[in-house]
């Protein structure tokens, strides 16, 4: 089942999420929804309506409980456990700045790293080591590794995705510039830069027009 | 005035793309709608279709001109001229990568590049140095620069998009963990990760509920 729920309130909670995230580290007791608000560049009224979709959070005229409303939106969000990700194809450098720091204040970790390159296999990367391809399956089976990022060669790119969603995947970050092809029950999201330009050049080229 | 050609057509374009400027190396003279589905994973009535919104380039029984559609398909999605970027906020480790090569094979060169920082006003990157940010203006008018990629920390994120927009900017492609507000005129692409993830783990959380 699809969520009800607009897209862009889930990204609004994740902005809104940074921002708690430092709140709730100073001793904030509560803030307004106007704060928020404030704080992100948004109305007051789409922050409240954004966090009506998920029930009673505040209490008019007091505002939000920084501290209870940081934990509820991690839950909602799926954050309040930790993800486990397996990165494929080790090569691309526009991947290999991600391991570690940025992703993981956010509550990912990329535990698993795979090459199709055999002379990659060893290397240690934030203490994770890059490990053969044939090792995939049995590594995302044994430790439930539930999201998958692919950032190997076009050529392989839906080969490589068709072993992962078998091996149970749920969600694939694709880096490669093609189009991936996955079942309906898997989340895909792109994030090949050059793909998302062209799409922009086109745009513009069609206004001018 | 919002094109009419699905946004996964364009994309797929792009991606037919880097198979063709491969293909136009080779002296490869035609190549049917069939030889470029295999290749890209998809259906050859889908690859007809695609190009079909574009007028009439294949011969019945003959195929495509390589070279032909090639040039075609550069100048639809409007890569047949170079495109100068503009980046602001060189400190994001995720951007600095990007820098030259991969985006340059696609027709992209970032020309320009500013910092809030001090420290690192007068850094040399590939040939492009460092400046700040009082310049912005001035160098997007004199160059013409039309696309600008944010990657500030998203407290000035809104800010230096609104600078970017007046000073004639007509693309954004966003880094920072926030959402950004354009007018309507101006293209809008987020490659923040954190929030991309995020969209992710909260689909999954809701499938499984």
């Amino acid at each position: 089942m699809k969520s009800k729920i607009p897209e862009a309130t889930i990204t609004r909670l994740g902005t809104y999420l940074g921002f708690l995230s430092e709140a709730d580290r100073e001793e904030n007791v509560t803030i307004s929804s106007g704060e928020i608000a404030e704080k992100i560049g948004v109305s007051p009224a789409l922050v409240r309506k954004d966090l009506a979709y998920f029930g009673q959070f505040g209490t008019r005229g007091v505002g939000y409980d920084v501290s209870l409303l940081h934990r509820q939106i991690l839950k909602i969000l799926g954050l309040n456990v930790d993800w486990n990700m397996t990165l494929v194809g080790f090569g691309n450098p526009e991947i290999a700045l991600w391991l570690g720091k940025d992703l993981k204040k956010h509550g990912f970790s990329i535990t698993s790293i795979f090459d199709l390159d055999p002379e990659k296999i060893g290397v240690t990367v934030n203490e994770v080591e890059v490990q053969p391809i044939n090792k995939l399956e049995e590594t995302i089976r044994q430790n439930g590794i539930q999201i998958g990022m692919i950032a190997v060669p076009s050529e392989v790119a839906q080969d490589i995705t068709d072993r992962l969603v078998k091996a149970g995947i749920r969600a694939i970050v694709n880096f490669a510039p093609i189009l991936l092809h996955v079942p309906r029950y898997v989340e895909l999201h792109n994030m090949n830069l050059a793909l998302g330009l062209e799409v922009l050049t086109f745009n513009i080229c069609e206004r001018s027009t």
